[in-house]
């Protein structure tokens, strides 16, 4: 019966085992054998299907990025004004994170600390940085076109804006109370109103 | 005559001379060979004033970050104005990583990929986001004195700037040719004006 599983079905409960059992003993403490057991299936299996621990990490680290990749793309609509897509992006990111701690987990906190996932990790933070840094330019021609800003520019903004919301996303991870949607408006009043609005008593709502 | 220098001045020498091999080289592959020749002390005397390489290393952490505390603290001058207040503080912030790249490397790229090193990197970083929630609370109670905010508000305020601001800073350290007042300034533009204020043509000016 278990053998008639197409294989890309199993490869999926072998990876959430994995997720689950990396997120919670860390890299190097988490054993094949629980990795088995969780997703319910022989250790040989796992090892034919997915190959050592370093590549059924990599493997985790390449479907959870590509997963938070794809609900971000998905709540951005290129037409929507800049705010209503920063806000769609953010509340996209905070939902995935919030929906997947775990994913969080074994993406950045993980990944990061181990030297061998740690070049894997920044071509996808790269990634991320572009993508953001092309919304931006958009944003910016859309709004003011007369005004010419350097490519630079929107990186360094782009750096910004990543490094702000993945210490979010790392702060909603330790609060399982903390609705997403919240932590979305909590960046979107940071990044769309500013300091300067916020202590005049704005805010930003959708 | 090598001899008569007081401890101290030669173990500020020596990690000196550890941090920019550590910061060049990586934990990893930094050899205590290169540091005691770069530091032009013995390798047996690097050892007996520092111990072994991860207590070399931690060393080197303990120091820059104090440095870096210090300077940030060292910018902000508690009867300020809040943006004058974040300003002067941002301001040292990139001061310190433009003037200590290689210290900047040590700090937060390495020890945030070395697991043995990432709760001491914690521990500070958790001061640092302490720090910031504090300032901000202090600006809100000066502005809005009538509107009261969770204190959980202003810690996830605080964990957003100082995402954005090792990001930026990542950035810098990257970038040779810029000027860490620049640097400064885009983060200003950042947290004080807001996207929404930026799209409109404002900037921030100190």
């Amino acid at each position: 019966m278990l053998k008639r599983l197409p294989r890309v079905v199993r490869e999926q409960q072998m990876l959430d085992a994995a997720v689950k059992v990396f997120a919670k003993r860390g890299f190097h403490a988490a054993s094949m054998d629980e990795i088995a057991e969780v997703a319910g299936i022989s250790k040989p299996m796992v090892y034919a299907y997915l190959g050592p621990k370093e590549d059924l990490f990599l493997a985790c680290l390449q479907r959870e990025a590509t997963r938070l990749m794809e609900a971000v793309a998905a709540g951005v609509v290129p037409t929507a004004r800049p705010d209503e897509q920063l806000w769609n992006g953010l509340r996209a990111f905070f939902a995935f994170v919030g929906k997947h701690r775990d994913g969080w987990q074994v993406l950045y906190r993980q990944s990061r600390s181990e030297p061998v996932f740690a070049g894997e990790l920044d071509g996808m933070r790269t990634r991320i940085v572009e993508l953001v840094a092309g919304l931006l330019e958009g944003a910016w021609a859309q709004s003011t076109p007369g005004r010419p800003v350097a490519p630079d520019d929107f990186l360094a903004m782009a750096f910004a804006y990543v490094g702000a919301a993945e210490s979010l996303a790392d702060w909603l991870a330790d609060h399982a109370d903390e609705d997403p949607d919240r932590t979305a408006t909590r960046m979107m009043n940071f990044v769309w109103i500013g300091a300067d609005g916020l202590l005049q008593g704005r805010a930003w709502k959708a």
